[in-house]
């Protein structure tokens, strides 16, 4: 966003966005596509940590999981859509570096992924799925028209 | 999607993606951010054409604006998540190349983009927006568990 358009960023705002986050069950993944390094798109399954750190987890029989592996840069688009015009209701860009969850984390994130998505006990512990967790370099907030916000990725995660 | 993963695409299937996507109204925007080339994504409103072709309105103050004009290539994800496991709902990445939309043509897909978007008309004759016409090159439609196809682009915009 043009800087001389970014409002400043209150405590208000700060709590509103982890608000958002934190509930966010899905988002768009924005990666660099295998191979051609054509801009790709994806749903993913999305937790958060408590100290505000995004979860994902994928298959590795899907595409974004073989971008990860190459490179770690992504971003995420959180924030759904309600009635009249789509733009005008909130959602966040998160760029990010997707780091894999070793091992010795599993347990502890498999068990706050369980707390926020129930149903994925159904493929959690299948052998091809597994966990990333994001570091959030900066955030851009579009809050509604003439709404947008630049966040450093320390001012969200802590 | 691994390819021995992929569905038979059938007419049925091909049908109720032209459906999904000349019926949704925004779409995210995966990106190559300019002058860093991070993944970046975003939210765009979306009208299609009667041939299929996807239609963004975009601003030239929103980064978006500034990478496609930079490169071309981009991804739309298009579908919206409903109650239970957001990954069992059905969404579709289309991979694209963005063109600027010329003058001449811009007329006519203005009355296109305000029939499915009647509060655009609060900006679309603002100095800074503009239209993008997306040539299809490739799809993955996701649509639900089980259920992935791979589409050629010249199957979905006729």
């Amino acid at each position: 966003m043009n800087k001389q358009l970014l409002q400043p960023l209150t405590d208000q705002v700060l709590s509103e966005l982890r608000t958002l986050i934190g509930a966010a069950r899905h988002a768009s993944l924005a990666v660099s596509e295998k191979g051609t390094g054509h801009p790709a798109i994806s749903r993913v399954a999305l937790s958060t940590k408590a100290d505000g750190t995004p979860v994902l987890l994928t298959s590795a029989l899907a595409p974004h999981t073989a971008a990860l592996e190459a490179e770690g840069r992504c971003s995420l688009l959180i924030g759904d859509v309600g009635k009249g015009d789509p733009m005008a209701h909130p959602r966040v860009t998160l760029f990010c570096t997707a780091l894999r969850v070793p091992d010795i984390e599993r347990a502890a994130m498999r068990e706050g992924f369980l707390s926020h998505h129930p149903k994925a006990i159904n493929y959690i512990d299948l052998p091809d799925f597994g966990f990333w967790k994001l570091s959030v370099e900066r955030a851009s907030y579009n809050a509604g028209f003439g709404k947008a916000y630049s966040i450093k990725g320390a001012q969200l995660v802590q």
